[in-house]
């Protein structure tokens, strides 16, 4: 055993990297090349390793920590939860899990009537793509090439019991490109051209797949990952429409976007469009328990009624988890956290982005609302060649230099800090990113 | 919203229930039949409803709360987490993640370098199937019919982005037949022959599958929803010699049966095999904050170095998680509370259910070790014809009026209470059982 007590500071952050590194299996990473970064604390907007240095958070971590680090209230309620009750077999009913349902529901579309609760968000778009599948009887997916919906894609067909056979037949995913402008896939000039055309595409390979064996469209409201791909007025309602024109469920991924990361409770109440099943996790606890879910209209839910649904979880509406997320909301409603992360969007970032944006020649298009913003890099505004990855890197690097956590992502820096940010500390946050970009550039040409 | 503040006891566990069952959709059910029981509190082996009625647990919910309810050292650390810092990056170094990995290596073969770490026991087998996919460039995974490994299929195919492209290739499952003497597939009489027989079918599938197409075998050590199927001497190491023969990677699922349910740290530990990768969770924090992973030895591990691993979730290593896991194993260690599931298990639980198997004709077999037992029921001794579902649900309600919470699966009693039952809870639990099963039986002769 690595013995981390007799150490402080500085060193105690090399031993927990060593131990990291030589021990823990990284997502998504060339284990030989991660990165040298720990976190020991944190709190509201700001991160800090055992030596005691502290970045400005504009990551989220992982897009999550909506209600910002270490909230006071949802720490409480956490800690009364694992006093009390910790774990329970999902079949029980619980008080906690009552309340969180509840919770959830509040904040969505009179239509919506159950939740599933998962442990984040690639198991909740498991479920959801089940559910598709099961109440319309058909079998593919279509979703986006621009997008993220979670790693699992094994375990129940490694299964050998009959919860296997149900979800057996169940393989056909096909993928569309949806509208983004600033790299047209379609020729466009305009966003509405980008929309019409989008949504053109989109029903040509429906209508080509096949519309009798397309169980669900499967987008995230606001592509996240794939780099805040707000989009344009009309796609989600031209989206609903097509769905409805050939009996296709729609669902909707808020993994990311949910829980006001866009300035509103769900990204979809911004678009004039209500699907049919919602997928959540990240903001709907701000991640301080794993936990996600799938919420789902009247036709999904009494479709389960008398059949029994074929889908579950050991950790299906964990307590701790659920603790978590009623404590999230209430939070979230009584603070006006959704209106905040909506206001400094609105007032602070978006002005300074825009002024960045025509400033400097690294940046391409910056794009976004609320807390949830993409400045994608470019070696030239011209051709639009994507910044290259060593120079992201540098970008990165000096970030965290100045004392701010970045969020990176192939060519671009998601500005994405927890909905509580302060207009301080917003300004604070986009000054140090202007410095770094502008001296990029500066020393470029 | 409901207010459950102004109701207490059973009229809060009817509005429980009632909420529950308008909001919540639950796993494996259909909804409009769902259990009508409410948990509220619990400790130790113990559970109670807001009325105050009292349970003694012999489910350990679904077969997770190894260390009994709410272990006080495992409730103050998650406490103290919470606290300090609730999520973190994944990618970002942790002490209490570095911790964690050391706390569960220590107990693993020294051939085991790495924990990758999930939220659960159906993405840790998500990804230990990817891992021995991409290290051995095959498809196939073989598994047994009789299994359980988790409820996920689909996430990564839906997702667009390059994360979708390494893992699209991935879709052969073939099934097979594993060890059951009570209900040989191989007209087998003896556990040796039911072993060499299963080794010769295994064996016989793999060939026939072609061996270089197989990336690995996939066996829960122990089957453990599929009826605590205890394999027989020999049939791992059999086991282990086939995946070594055709160069296949054997991944054993200790989801359910690790952390010390079957009397020892790992089942496997009792049949004289090492896997190449291990998946976990239940047991490794007793269910307290969902958590999983998959443990890892040298080869896997470093097949990643430079190569990224294309796998990951936003709360792995979640450091609530970890903090649960560190308290869970050190509280095993310190309370030798492996050694007392293994001791009550051989001078409580074998004697008194062979003693029922003797006596009672609903009996058809008992099996297990440790804290992790099943007692077969049948209509008739002789022909085996499983007891009817509607039997079995009577024998639960019995033990539920009796003041037992028991876990039934078919026509099964899984005798699976925490591994901290007492001598005293254990006889009063088995003795609850033996008179519900001598009074059913009593009133059918």
């Amino acid at each position: 055993m690595t013995t981390f007590d007799d150490l402080a500071g500085s060193e105690l952050d090399a031993a927990v990297i060593a131990a990291d590194h030589a021990r823990v299996l990284h997502s998504w990473s060339a284990q030989a090349h991660l990165p040298s970064f720990v976190v020991a604390g944190a709190r509201g907007c700001r991160v800090w390793n055992h030596a005691g240095t502290s970045w400005l958070d504009f990551s989220s971590q992982l897009v999550n920590t909506n209600v910002g680090h270490q909230h006071p209230r949802v720490v409480a309620a956490i800690q009364e939860q694992a006093g009390v009750l910790t774990t329970v077999n999902p079949a029980t009913a619980n008080l906690t899990r009552a309340r969180a349902a509840e919770k959830v529901l509040a904040h969505l579309p009179g239509t919506f009537e159950k939740i599933f609760f998962t442990n984040a968000g690639a198991d909740a778009n498991e479920n959801a793509i089940r559910m598709a599948r099961l109440v319309t009887g058909r079998d593919k997916v279509v979703s986006a090439y621009r997008s993220y919906h979670g790693n699992t894609g094994a375990a129940v067909v490694a299964t050998g019991d009959w919860r296997r056979v149900p979800n057996e037949y169940a393989r056909g995913h096909v993928h569309v490109f949806g509208p983004y402008l600033y790299r047209s896939e379609f020729w466009a000039r305009t966003p509405q051209e980008e929309c019409e055309r989008a949504l053109h595409h989109l029903e040509r390979v429906v209508q080509s797949e096949g519309p009798d064996s397309v169980a669900a469209i499967l987008l995230e409201t606001v592509p996240g990952t794939a780099g805040v791909l707000t989009p344009p007025d009309g796609y989600l309602t031209g989206v609903r429409e097509i769905a409805d024109r050939y009996g296709i469920l729609l669902v909707l991924d808020e993994v990311m976007a949910g829980f006001g990361r866009t300035g509103s409770w769900f990204a979809f109440d911004r678009h004039d469009v209500v699907p049919d099943l919602v997928t959540f996790a990240k903001g709907v606890n701000s991640g301080y328990v794993p936990a996600g879910g799938v919420a789902v209209t009247g036709r999904v839910a009494h479709a389960f009624d008398e059949r029994v649904y074929p889908g579950g979880l050991t950790y299906s509406g964990h307590p701790l988890a659920m603790a978590a997320i009623v404590a999230t909301i209430e939070a979230m409603e009584d603070e006006r956290i959704v209106e905040n992360a909506a206001d400094v969007g609105a007032r602070v970032i978006a002005p300074a982005l825009d002024e960045l944006a025509r400033r400097n020649p690294l940046v391409g298009e910056v794009r976004g609302s609320g807390v949830f913003w993409a400045v994608e890099l470019v070696e030239d505004p011209d051709t639009r060649v994507p910044l290259a990855p060593d120079r992201v890197a540098d970008v990165r690097g000096r970030c965290l230099e100045r004392g701010l956590l970045p969020f990176t992502s192939e060519n671009r820096v998601h500005v994405v800090p927890p909905c509580v940010v302060t207009p301080d500390e917003a300004r604070e946050g986009l000054a140090i990113l202007a410095t770094v970009l502008d001296d990029v550039a500066g020393e470029r040409a």
